[in-house]
């Protein structure tokens, strides 16, 4: 008898007729001879409904309560998906992420699974017993519960997947993972099959679909993790290991990002303590600071350009200000009408002349490229954002995605 | 520096407007140099609506599941509550029940509170900070939330102030306790103290304003509770320990209850076994037998009237029929159409002619009695339920209540 961890988010249990289908899909997995772990996140946009509610109170709320509150949402999902299952004559257990002992460390609100005792769920599988866990949760030493920040609820089904030694089935409302998103491009094809190492590029690039730290467990413990469709029965795609391109392609998917806020300033005086305590004021600020390229000095004056979350646009004005104060003789152009295109794939380190062929397309179809960064299986590109659209479509033609 | 407990109902904190306004009263009572533990109960109708939720999905939920649904509610309210004194510039932390240690002993959903462990609050409350904790649920030995049952919260209060030797307050949606329900007779005059065991009888009579477990708890510790308006401020009413009329009053209320059948058996044989074996039956089935009355034996025969909720009618009709078909002679009747009247005060005790002044009012308005008991502090008869309204002004003007 294998053990099995399925999650499903929040639009698949958005509704009590959703959740009793959610109920069929885990007995017929069930009656497939497995034992069941399932992860559930909180119906619809209760999370939503809740954070609203406690800033209509509070425009700086505790994260302490805010945890306890938004933690509320996947009780009430365990709890109905729990009876669902029972008024269809299975035996089913729910326990929230304290009660199982979901351990975790860090800050309210953004805390990290330290570990998990798995004695609880074991004890009830051999019991027969489906057992229904309330992801995006845990506890932490003060015996307080805390969330694991928004999408955590992959990082719970994940988490219990490497601990359990099991599969992870993640079941949401997209048919799979593509390699561009079929919003943006309507001849998008799904992947079969993806690596670890591509999917944690696609997602910290906002491909959406998976929670990047869900992927990072996974690779470390290389569990592999089957996304599908929760309502259609399609075979969806595998994240797993792969050290070569597994589509026999170069690309495997392209992303773009439309969040981002890049910041020029212009003549600084070249002198690496005034870059650095520059950079420190946004690390303080936590204003996580994303591609940077800096030009080579002329007349001992140097230009710098980076980009950062359009969200964090408020508190970056501040510091730039105070920088100006400083450093009058500086130059600062905000431009918040930019989008990141990247291009992701393992088969760059195989295959030479993808940057060129990536260079080439935008070229071709008279698209500036602002700013230029690369890591070993991905390059990133500052567009402006009036030729997004453009890009992808130009992209994924040309890379056959 | 002494403890007070506050209890705010679910109306109190409806809304975030609501919310806030509590926030301000519990703040003013800090000021005035208390420290405070404050109960709160589930937002406006969110506990009706989460029972709806389960019902929908299955029409016999598991109580364990069904516990942890229902007790999201006040998780929701002690996070807000918490923020609201905190945007207000107090320090506040909240507890759920589990939590802070109210260990329950019993069924899911009725259970029953056991003992509650004070470390946490008392450390709170050293730390100058205002508690709030959740109503209505607790622990019990496998670590799983339970619910203490409808007006629970009332309970959890009381409970927290016996073993802080503390006064509680109750705020509600009325401006205190009334010797008559002010919807039946618009002259009624709220109460300015009452004894215990006056409250228990009206509270277990239908008055509604307190859950009687809470004022049984409260009369052991001999805590007492002021119960006052959460929107005004009025002076309440105060329930404590009384040995005599505190109102110089005979009666100090009346109630009526319209949620009762009464059931006749005629020509029943004369036999012990008979009446022990049939009472029994209800028993089995958990029907609350409430008032008896049994006729002298003429010719062997006997007749018995008994009252039982009208929510239990199906199940006592089974019980009927089986019963019928052992004794084919006997016959039964059932009326629905009735209302129990019942008078309480302390003074009765002193003060002779209660009971007479009671029936001649009846009496003089041509109204049945159809059945009649007492104790000692109380009478309740059974009448016509057209009967009621004109009952219950008849007996409130002529008891001056």
């Amino acid at each position: 008898m294998h053990i099995v961890v399925q999650k499903y988010g929040g639009t698949s249990v958005g509704s009590t007729e959703r959740i009793l289908n959610v109920a069929k899909r885990i007995i017929a997995k069930k009656n497939s001879g497995h034992q069941i772990v399932v992860v559930v996140s909180a119906m619809g946009k209760t999370t939503d409904e809740l954070v609203k509610l406690a800033y209509a109170i509070n425009p700086a709320p505790s994260k302490r309560e805010l945890d306890r509150l938004l933690s509320t949402g996947e009780q009430i999902s365990i709890s109905l998906l729990s009876m669902a299952l029972q008024s269809l004559g299975y035996d089913a257990i729910s326990f929230t992420g304290p009660q199982v002992g979901i351990r975790t460390s860090g800050r309210h609100t953004k805390s990290r699974i330290a570990g998990i005792d798995t004695t609880k769920i074991l004890e009830s599988l051999n019991a027969e017993k489906i057992v229904i866990i309330a992801g995006f949760q845990g506890v932490n030493e003060n015996d307080d519960v805390t969330t694991l920040g928004r999408g955590g609820s992959d990082t719970s089904a994940v988490a219990l997947a490497c601990v359990l030694d099991a599969p992870c089935e993640i079941y949401t409302d997209v048919e799979g993972i593509y390699g561009v998103d079929p919003r943006l491009y309507s001849k998008a094809k799904k992947l079969d099959a993806v690596s670890y190492e591509e999917m944690l590029e696609m997602a910290s690039l906002g491909a959406g679909v998976m929670h990047p730290r869900a992927i990072e467990l996974a690779s470390k413990y290389e569990t592999p993790i089957w996304v599908a469709s929760s309502e259609f029965e399609l075979p969806g795609t595998i994240i797993k290991k792969g050290e070569k391109s597994m589509e026999g392609q170069s690309i495997t998917g392209v992303a773009i990002d439309n969040d981002e806020i890049m910041i020029t300033i212009r003549d600084i005086p070249f002198d690496t303590n005034i870059t650095s305590q520059f950079f420190s004021q946004f690390a303080t600020k936590s204003i996580n600071i994303d591609m940077i390229s800096q030009s080579a000095p002329i007349d001992g004056l140097i230009n710098i350009s980076f980009t950062a979350p359009a969200s964090d646009l408020d508190d970056a004005k501040k510091i730039l200000t105070t920088f100006h104060e400083k450093h009058p003789g500086i130059g600062v152009i905000i431009d918040e009408n930019i989008s990141k295109l990247s291009v992701v794939g393992i088969g760059m380190r195989s295959q030479s002349g993808v940057a060129a062929k990536f260079f080439q397309l935008l070229a071709d179809n008279n698209i500036q490229m602002l700013m230029i960064t690369t890591s070993e299986i991905r390059i990133s590109c500052i567009i402006p954002s009036v030729d997004k659209d453009i890009a992808v479509t130009a992209t994924a033609e040309a890379f056959e995605l």
